[in-house]
């Protein structure tokens, strides 16, 4: 089966999604051109990946691969999934040569390619940690620990990346070999020897890859396999291994569930494959449960930065409302994966509640796990440091951020994620363009048989509200440029007109080359609380401003943090500060411990760049409900 | 070596403190004759220890001892610390028969004595899941996580109640055995195979058996080998085998640590054989780094309920005032090692405040831990439980409470507590008696030299505050009774005078046959507040009276208990309910949702014991501080 052309020249993973409302643009038809993330995803080109390869040799990970391709002798080391750290590694190499093509880029990705294609065994299967430790006899013995399809799932995903923006091949040779032979091994069993056994990985991501896999390919048996999976989980498959099946989204159909639960990096993965799944099949019974999912979470289980999963035990979503700052697991991963799967409810649904979820994880929960410099990374992300937290463990934000881990898959996920960000910023449909986030750089769009978009992008978004759209390039007719106006910017205008928040502002005409479009989004500081039922920030507020959420951190303070209480009928003074954490907008405000002070607040995502020390994102307020009564006991 | 005559007649495990302020009463001098705890030592006799066998049986705990000892085939079944479960039941044994000697009891120990001791290997060394799993070679080789000292510790401990209580000398012989054989293997070696190890257990226990040990047999081996497992903590022993010291209590020394930290169970565990060694050896200066210690976590780690223990990741203390109500795990054996810890530090100091912890700790962490009908446990015991709240987990407390757990550790040390409980009662110094806790029943004491005291104590505690002291035998000359006067009693009276709270009402005289003393403790409700750097409850109340923490659960209650803030200004009726929960004090008063209610309150440790819903200790203040202003997020 030949690739798609459709696929091939509009996917991105983010998901080309061919039933849904919106189409990702075209392979490099969304730029990010300067403004705030450009350095980041410069940094991250030329920092972090290389010092991931470093860290991937030292870590044992290419070891491994190398080992299961005849290289040396030893044994596998690190954990069981070692190996997708390296496929998401390559997914980020490819993603940064489609940014910024070079040929060391190209090297790299060729030289670890053919390490992964020759530990590749003959029928298909490839897992290294696998194949060294419980060789032929123990493939998909203990699926629910083993991470077999998860790696297989990294694998192809880097693959789909690496022969759409390098046009190399030989990874994604591999992928099929692996993905036809997960076809001839899983699925409902006829019992008469077809081979295939009835089991689920422990830890999705198979699901997303493999209806990308479908994509590129056209082969609708992978798109038939991610389906099966999404199908199989939820009827006691895990419970049967003898395993509590909440924790791997096990407990109840994904189509049946009402919620998120358990571990949220697999909750979210499954979450975005099913959509995936119930985009391509059009099963909207199933995109129903999806969006019931997401809202449940959205309202119930995510913090206010957008991150996800209120539990270090079991890294895992809390009941509902459940959301302590202070014991915040919100892994960098679970983030990355709220963005996908938000990405990919976008494209089916066309509601901007999705574009503006993905803008509250990428500027906060998420981009707090990357150090200004670009490779030190937070695994987890609390909205609350004590100052006298003592570090307990590798992943302990009181360390302030590392430069890999143990479990290094929120680093790679990082690189990924940056490398490939421009693909989130527009979409397109037969007669219009998205901008879904405001980035300076520049937007290419195709409409069917009507000739080519090409619009320019001037900001200074997030730390300015105006956002200005030129026309370049037009294509033939009316077409619809449409405009996300985020949830938080109430008095928003477009060309002056005032226009509604929480949807797309959408301009439909013949546009002139040279059209200009000026929206206004309005930066005024935000006081903002949480749901009466978050028990853990009662009587507090965080402040926000555009799209970021700010963070008070001990450094800028006279006032204990612990103790500072903040008075919300106080001004905010607004300032930006080009020479503090690569320049970013302050809040000055009034708070008070015993006496008033000074309540200086920075983004929450540049915190821990200085120094580690007490942090909050949630204050008790200063003005009303006191609650410093005289101490009994907690 | 022979019995110390004093250890035997006056030594409980609680332990006996030689060089401590007070001295526990001699065994059996000191009991519970009716009244609260009465009832339910007898269905802990009567139910849970027989239901225990029967888990320990179907466990595999006894299957693996039999093995060990040559009986049958197979291999180790469970966790690597079963033998532990099947000691801690063997000493709750041991009291049972101490409180209420059958010979039923008798049989039931000197059946599962013998199993224990056909499995000691020859030379003294016993573990029989690391007999069966690893062999001879694999003695102490993983001893971070193998609880080899730990079983061990479990196991003397035991010995020493069942000689005591029973007479029978069985398992002390093996104690000593395994004791000989630990004092051989473990110490500072000399290098020049004296055959010594410098390790120690990953899991704490053993230093407080051996310090009994010490006490019971007079061998000062036993005392300076407890002494040197504490002394070698702290000292990157842990960290070498590539374990995060933090959790095993192994980063700082001891007599440097300012704080508990890491596992509750462990840290109080630890703490408490330290205080053993500090009293055996009058080392002042580790008597002083343990007063800080438990200063600390009193005033910044302990729960309103006496709970131990913020953190389900680790099964950890947390960073100070990190209290979360509803993700406390507050583990029922961190109760019962934080009840051990400052019965210790009572005995050594003579501080009211030891004997108001073990109050605290007694009628609220650790007694929720166990049914109303006795032989069903909760493992953690949070402070809220939300009306959505899923169980995740085998522990989670949305199941309710469990007849036993995959890891059973908390129910027989629940059964061996209660059976012990008579011994916390009272102590007795040269000139003088103590009543801790305030129970129905009779004390004798002996002054050296001067015959013997007999009190009776009468009381409905902790429903009502009289308690009644009848002296019914008397030494020679002027002697005094220590009577607690509870922090919380503010206004309490001694005979009418009014005596301060916090402090022992000392009152000297001679005392002839016949005296009575009336002790007026004040019952009025009492609403209480957290200290203010307790985030988690910033706001909220708690309502207590006498020792009792009390919780509002759902089933009582006509407004939604994840909602409902307590008007603090009401009246709080107080009713006693005899058919209610097998007898309870009832608060009444009124809260508000959207409108005004009546709010029920009931012991929290009687909580989920109808059914399983909603339940909160924390309220917020309805009255003031209002925090249920328009969502944004959490």
């Amino acid at each position: 089966m030949s690739a798609s052309p459709e696929a091939a020249t509009t996917s991105l993973s983010p998901a080309a999604a061919r039933r849904g409302r919106w189409q990702p643009v075209g392979l490099g038809q969304a730029r990010i051109g300067s403004g705030f993330w450009a350095p980041r995803q410069t940094r991250n080109g030329d920092q972090a990946i290389p010092f991931g390869q470093q860290q991937l040799e030292s870590a044992g990970n290419l070891h491994n691969l190398r080992l299961a391709a005849g290289i040396g002798d030893g044994e596998a080391i690190g954990p069981v999934f070692a190996d997708s750290d390296v496929y998401k590694w390559l997914e980020a190499v490819a993603w940064e040569y489609g940014r910024n093509p070079s040929e060391e880029l190209l090297e790299r990705q060729r030289e670890l390619t053919a390490i992964v294609a020759a530990a590749q065994r003959e029928d298909g299967y490839l897992d290294s940690v696998v194949q060294l430790r419980y060789g032929d006899e123990g493939r998909y013995q203990q699926l629910v620990w083993s991470h077999e399809h998860y790696c297989a799932g990294h694998l192809i995903q880097a693959a789909l990346a690496q022969v759409r923006c390098t046009g190399d091949r030989e990874l994604l040779e591999v992928a099929i070999k692996l993905a036809d032979h997960l076809v001839a091994s899983f699925g409902d069993s006829d019992g008469e020897g077809d081979g295939k056994t009835v089991d689920v990985d422990g830890h999705p991501v198979i699901e997303m890859a493999l209806v990308e896999l479908y994509r590129e390919t056209g082969t609708s048996a992978y798109l038939e396999l991610a389906r099966w999976f999404v199908e199989a989980r939820g009827h006691g498959i895990i419970a049967n291994h003898g395993h509590e099946p909440t924790y791997f989204s096990d407990r109840v159909p994904v189509r049946e569930a009402a919620t998120v639960e358990g571990h949220a990096v697999r909750a979210v993965y499954l979450a975005a494959g099913a959509t995936d799944v119930a985009l391509e099949t059009g099963d909207a019974e199933l995109l129903e449960a999806l969006k019931r999912q997401f809202a449940h979470m959205w309202s119930t289980k995510t913090y206010v930065t957008g991150g996800l999963g209120a539990r270090w035990d079991g890294e895992a979503f809390g009941d509902e409302h459940e959301l302590p700052p202070d014991r915040a697991y919100a892994e960098t991963c679970a983030a990355i994966g709220g963005i996908q799967w938000a990405w990919r409810m976008l494209l089916a649904t066309g509601e901007a509640q999705y574009a503006d979820a993905i803008e509250r994880m990428l500027y906060n929960g998420f981009l707090a796990g990357v150090s200004l410099a670009g490779s030190e990374y937070f695994y987890v992300n609390p909205l609350q440091l004590r100052g006298s937290a003592h570090p307990d463990n590798n992943r302990s934000p009181a360390h302030g951020r590392r430069g890999w881990f143990d479990c290094a898959c929120c680093p790679p996920n990082i690189m990924r994620t940056l490398a490939s960000l421009d693909g989130y910023l527009a979409s397109t449909s037969t007669d219009s363009v998205q901008l879904h986030q405001y980035a300076a750089g520049a937007v290419t769009a195709e409409l069917p048989g009507r000739g080519s978009i090409g619009l320019t992008v001037e900001t200074e978004y997030p730390w300015q509200g105006s956002v200005r759209v030129t026309v370049e390039q037009t294509a033939d007719g009316p077409w619809a440029l449409e405009l996300r106006i985020p949830q938080w910017a109430e008095g928003a205008t477009v060309d002056g007109a005032p226009v509604a928040a929480g949807e797309y502002a959408r301009i439909e005409r013949e546009w002139p080359v040279g059209a200009v479009v000026e929206v206004q989004l309005p930066m005024k500081p935000r006081a903002v609380t949480a749901h009466p039922r978050v028990d853990a920030v009662r009587g507090c507020v965080a402040l926000e401003r555009g799209p970021l959420v700010y963070a008070v951190e001990q450094v800028d303070q006279q006032a204990n943090v612990d103790d500072l209480h903040l008075l919300t009928d106080a001004d905010v003074a607004v300032s930006h500060d080009p020479s503090l954490l690569d320049g970013v907008t302050v809040l000055r405000t009034r708070g008070r411990t015993d006496t008033e002070v000074e309540v200086v607040a920075v983004p929450y995502y540049a915190w821990a760049n200085r120094e580690i020390g007490a942090m909050r994102v949630w204050l008790p307020r200063g003005d009303a409900g006191r609650s410093d009564r005289p101490a009994v006991k907690g």
